[in-house]
């Protein structure tokens, strides 16, 4: 048995090819559908906003889709990221499980997000765009794709929700070393936002609008392109890196997953850890569990209703069939932005539907309780994200204690809390609240949904 | 030639020894003297603040001190640190020089500062010390102590200088995540604290005033010892682990360097990387040159006289042999608050004064458009006190480009600045100063000061 703690692979072992599901799920992907005609989206529908490569990829039935070289010189700059083992956590929790935790938090912006963001750009800038717009909430997507497009040379415009565009000037500061132009949504620069400010010009935004101020931004300029960061298909494909990487970092070590788990916003850190894992399950070559962990209070996967809605609060976006809090959930404030989205990726939704997938949701406080134990054991701070997956291993972790199971246990490591230590000072002065999301605001919300059948 | 952008050791190889280069030094170290009496500090003096193996450390004749296995298992949550070479920077610049860093950043505090904190602290648990005190100015010092006390489960108490303590809460959060108490100084903890508070209760504090606190605390205190983050040889010492793994990684590498650069506050991270390669050009097998860079605004190595002087403002600690600016100094408001010391590690100021390492000074904002440049090429933000080097790094690089020389340049990314983004704020607005310190205040500052004989 390897005696490390950390498992590097060299550059050269970087996978080649970023693994796509699409053509192996057990249940065909069910299409987005245009919210005006409630057809099938086609490739055309999407060109105002992406590139042909990335629309291709959104539906290509190829199961491997290589990585190009410039994608992964720039990959290079921190990947192959390293595997953890979590030795000092497996002693303080005094479990017989084997705890691997893949440890994304070390790309320059501190998070996962930059293995889709560096490949947009690449995308985009090869297609001849001058910019990208896109929008982010907390700010983790906004510094990743600016610093993608720094490195790539395109310009990058973030519509950053207003009220945290003043609350957390870390993220925007972050954005502007990167050279990337931030704005605080809504603005004036689009109809959407000017809209929105003759209602109420004090309006706190909201990642709704921003969405919908970015894709106008995108739609209505030729040299500019719309980028997303997490629930799409070729984003998810792009995440694979994730879960490709720790497959072989965990042969090096000897070892097998039993269990793999991942925080779940839109879905890409898990789908990325976790997809490489799912098609041995799909082959019937291993028994793996797969688990999403989620916020009690953004319960998509654990309570959400499995049915066509919109991507965004306007209904704007392509429908698409997921398991939905409704399209006009409202977030409450909770720490973890990243996982406040209404809906999930359909890839996931798909294979939690088909039961190849399972999910949990957990309140605050005990999250905040796990990820103090782990940065007084293992010394990095995760995100508040991230810490929700902590909280998830650790109770496996705990599970193995009782059975005397000696399974194996990886995590993705998400992002550090570098730029999110506010609300470790909250969790520690006792200001945390425990918040479920009622089930009956759920069925409200989705009451007068339009259904369209699930097998189009 | 390697074509990698990050040179990995594994965990097996990182270093058994620490490399202590006192018996080696060209001309012999002068000792520290007593404050009260003058006359050369025994171990007995430092017994009441340090243990044994420390004292032992400190005044050591052994080339090589063996890294205990306890203290091993804790670097390896990080070490080995990676080797990058900055090949989009070589390439930004145009260089033919060959560009490396040793990426510090990466452990869990985010600088080179456990190395010695996890020393430090398991020496301690060792010596049966329940607690230690330390003083911390920006706060990366604390954090870095709070951090490897909580691994060792002993407990840690920081003074931090009061202004920093309410416009810095980020770092002060951290060291809660790891479980450290921190007060803000000066405190009603300490006689040094209250007479402070007394005489101005309004008192902003000054990292002078934290270190008395904190070396009262332990003085007074049986199962309390001191520990300090810089400038004494054993800091050196430990942090010798940085420049011993980068040694084996350039030669993985099938590189040797030409010029080695770290910035200059204590010289603990200079120290670090140069003392393996200073070795070599004592023994005649280099020419590498040595380069320490400082701030213009606290120009120890480039201004300062070399002469005994004490180490803290307040006159109660040894006096040291050292560059310094007169133990009075005022540093200016400069960003880099990790270098804003009036003198310097006696070693490296014995190797100054021998000419086996030069030093260079550069005010602000050249200092922060290099950081940028490098962020906007290699990805991470560095801390205020790295941009310094990067600065100095850069400049070597494009003298290779002026004569066409192909060097190989090493130098020491000591930490990252995600706690310190307000500072590429005010730069990107403009708002930053270059202050170089007046050569006359240093003057009248070592005017009153009596002068000791260099060769006692």
């Amino acid at each position: 048995m390897n005696e490390s703690y950390k498992i590097h692979l060299s550059e050269k072992e970087m996978p080649d090819a970023w693994y796509n599901i699409l053509p192996e799920l057990p249940t065909p992907l069910a299409p987005p559908l245009h919210p005006a005609t409630g057809k099938p989206v086609t490739p055309d529908d999407l060109k105002p906003i992406f590139p042909d490569a990335l629309i291709a990829q959104e539906m290509s039935s190829e199961t491997w889709i290589e990585i190009p070289s410039e994608v992964k010189e720039i990959y290079k700059l921190w990947r192959p990221s390293p595997l953890h083992r979590a030795r000092n956590l497996e002693k303080a929790l005094g479990t017989p499980a084997r705890i691997y935790y893949k440890n994304e938090s070390v790309s320059p912006p501190g998070s996962h997000k930059p293995n889709t963001a560096v490949a947009q750009a690449y995308y985009n800038k090869k297609a001849g765009v001058k910019r990208l717009a896109t929008e982010t909430g907390a700010g983790q997507w906004g510094s990743a794709l600016s610093f993608a497009c720094k490195l790539f040379g395109i310009q990058c415009t973030v519509y950053m929700v207003k009220v945290s565009y003043y609350q957390k000037p870390y993220r925007r500061i972050l954005m502007h070393v990167w050279d990337g132009e931030v704005y605080p949504s809504p603005t004036d620069r689009t109809n959407t936002g000017r809209a929105a400010l003759a209602k109420n010009p004090d309006a706190k935004g909201s990642l709704g609008m921003a969405i919908s101020e970015a894709v106008e931004d995108a739609a209505t300029h030729e040299d500019t392109n719309y980028a997303l960061g997490s629930v799409l298909n070729h984003v998810l494909l792009h995440q694979t890196v994730i879960g490709l990487e720790a497959q072989k970092q965990l042969a090096l070590a000897e070892d097998k997953a039993d269990i793999v788990l991942g925080c779940v916003g839109g879905g890409s850190n898990f789908g990325g850890i976790a997809l490489p894992f799912a098609r041995d399950k799909i082959k019937g070559k291993s028994n793996v569990e797969l688990i999403g962990i989620e916020p009690a209070s953004c319960p998509t996967l654990t309570k959400g209703q499995y049915r066509y809605d919109y991507g965004d609060t306007a209904g704007m976006t392509p429908l698409m069939l997921m398991h939905t809090l409704g399209h006009s959930f409202e977030p409450p404030g909770i720490h973890a932005g990243g996982l406040r989205y209404h809906g999930d990726a359909p890839v996931l939704c798909n294979l939690v539907h088909s039961g190849l997938i399972t999910a949990r949701a957990y309140t605050q406080n005990p999250v905040f309780e796990a990820a103090l134990l782990f940065a007084r054991t293992e010394g990095i701070v995760p995100a508040p994200e991230t810490s929700h997956v902590i909280k998830g291993a650790i109770d496996e972790a705990l599970k193995c204690k009782e059975t005397g199971e000696e399974k194996c246990i990886l995590f993705c490591f998400s992002g550090h809390g570098h730029f999110d230590l506010a609300v470790y000072d909250d969790y520690l002065e006792g200001k945390l609240v425990d918040y479920e999301y009622p089930e009956e605001k759920i069925a409200e919300a989705l009451r007068d949904l339009p259904k369209f059948p699930t097998g189009i």
